[in-house]
């Protein structure tokens, strides 16, 4: 008995026990996208008789997504597309619908590393450790490195650290609390404010209580099943916060929440950390507060034109710039990998519906 | 009526509230050490009438310390001195005490600032997040800056990123588990193994469990108020220990608590982090496993050649290096400040005992 063929767009682990497994079963065949015309002369070929589609994180995003005619092309074997991925906008819903495809996504799984960077990200705007460990490194010498740092006069616009001394810090030993004209601060005892206590929000706020810090949340509803405090107008939050965090989903009705009027309610010296989407804050005009001195730190994950990074943003001291990787750690990858097989093999040889069917 | 004069030896921040009111109770003598001689002759002329010494810091270490014969030479009038810092080594307790002066020092009001420091070092050694960031604000571009971590071959003995990539990492989409040559982990359900568990240890032990890790601790006897693991053995805890975190004093009982044998118990690619004192850890021996490939990382902020760094460790990728900081906060610095001022004004002004004696 041949074994039905499974056709993988994008990575996976091959040394995976699920996938050895899975390769017992089925036909793997591993393809990497060139252009429309080809993979719509294989359909009708070496891919005529696939049963199931496996999409990693990119997926069909390089061909437009799985969108138009490419769908009218689909074997008619095909009975599940099962991706990596949360979102699945580049998946035309109803065309698969019509053509009896189900079509299966992977919740965040990822939500534990998320908080990891964002408490990173925190720490950073409290302390300043990467100022602290550049000139460990470059000095070798613990006294120096913290002498290098005791200055005055930080250079908001520019986000350039203050090289001006007085005689008090001239004179004063090392502590290390000040940090190139800013003073590392505790965030112990400090509020941080949350926007979206989801799984995500909700490993960030496990995350920040440990280091002392209040947490307070917005989010359309209350969660009753938080002992969070709940804030239900965005504003009250902004106004509260010493750092707000956004962590909620990017859709029509979060695009440009945090809008000037909200960044202009933020206290003083505030911190914002985004790892939601990059509409969802007027990144522009947070950049210009942050040159102005009123905001203190950003610390992002997501962009507004990602991939690109807005300019401004490069080689500032002031702000913390991960490349949209607040999830990718190796567990997270096999995790969604395994996933997703899963759902196939639900699909296809236990002929159940899986878990996360989107439709 | 005069005020009784306080002689200030190292820095304050002199606009704190509670300076300004000790001010009005006492005549403040900010000196800064010259010579021996120097402070000796002062003692009979200018300062002759002191009550009390307020040590910050530094205390009086550049004179190396006070003792011998600089005892001798303290004015009758004093009666106390009250330093910001927990260590009180460079006070000779015995002529202190033959001399009818109190000693008072600070305890670890720093402990959740070094809490927060050790989470960044276990943070960038599971995440790497340094190497992202240097490439985030070197590209502008969230993809490319994912991209070029995507290789293999790290150079354990260097310290540095591998470059090669294979065809399969070529092709691969960029998801940001790869941090050249090395895989991004999540210290999710790891193990942490921590070694004392006092204030400073709990502060650890607290964080690292928000992040999902179990808690194993050694220290002489079993607190028996905590839930976290207990296990009397050092030994069981380095064949345990993803990461091992040393948060003990350092005295006599410790030092070298963490030998060359104990070293060999750690399992591969483990990660070590040293808050304690250097000289806790064979630290010659734990750079050599790094340059074998045997431990994973070394996160330091306290070293064995103190303030120097050992240059093996300089410029590596696997390593982080905070100089001495980890409690360096501003709200520590002016606590420390306002615990002694406290003290002095209980001897003083109260008349009664104040806290944290020490002779």
């Amino acid at each position: 008995m041949t074994k039905p063929k499974v056709l993988f767009v994008g990575d996976l682990d091959e040394t995976l026990e699920e996938y050895l497994r899975f390769k017992e079963h089925f036909e793997c065949i591993h393809y990497k996208l060139t252009t429309r015309e080809e993979l719509i002369d294989k359909f009708h070929s070496e891919f005529n008789d696939i049963v199931a589609i496996y999409g990693a994180w990119l997926g069909f995003h390089l061909l437009g997504g799985m969108k138009g005619e490419l769908i009218d092309h689909l074997p008619d074997t095909l009975r599940v597309i099962a991706i990596c991925s949360v979102g699945h906008e580049q998946y035309d819903h109803e065309k698969l619908a019509a053509r009896g495809i189900q079509l299966y996504n992977t919740p965040s799984l990822g939500a534990e590393d998320v908080g990891d960077t964002v408490l990173w990200h925190i720490l950073e705007s409290f302390r300043f450790f990467k100022r602290f460990e550049t000139r460990a490194h470059s000095t070798g010498h613990v006294i120096e490195a913290r002498r290098q740092l005791q200055t005055k006069g930080y250079d908001h616009l520019q986000g350039k650290l203050g090289v001006e001394t007085d005689q008090w810090l001239k004179n004063a030993f090392p502590f290390g609390e000040y940090a190139g004209g800013q003073l590392a601060r505790s965030p112990f005892n400090k509020t941080c404010g949350i926007i979206g206590l989801g799984r995500i929000g909700q490993c960030i706020a496990k995350r920040v209580q440990a280091l002392g810090m209040r947490v307070v949340y917005t989010q359309r509803n209350e969660n009753k099943d938080s002992s969070y405090t709940y804030e239900p107008e965005l504003e009250e939050l902004c106004k509260q916060s010493d750092v707000l965090v956004i962590s909620c989903p990017g859709n029509d009705s979060t695009r440009n929440l945090v809008s000037r009027d909200k960044i202009d309610l933020l206290p003083p010296g505030c911190k914002v950390i985004n790892v939601g989407r990059g509409f969802v804050i007027d990144e522009s005009y947070a950049i210009e507060r942050l040159q102005q001195g009123k905001i203190a730190w950003i610390g992002l994950d997501v962009y507004t034109h990602e991939p690109a990074i807005d300019p401004r943003l490069l080689n500032r001291c002031d702000v913390s710039l991960t490349p949209h990787m607040a999830s990718s750690t190796k567990e997270n990858f096999d995790a969604t990998a395994r996933y997703a097989l899963a759902n196939i093999w639900s699909v296809v040889v236990d002929a159940v519906e899986g878990r996360s069917k989107v439709v």
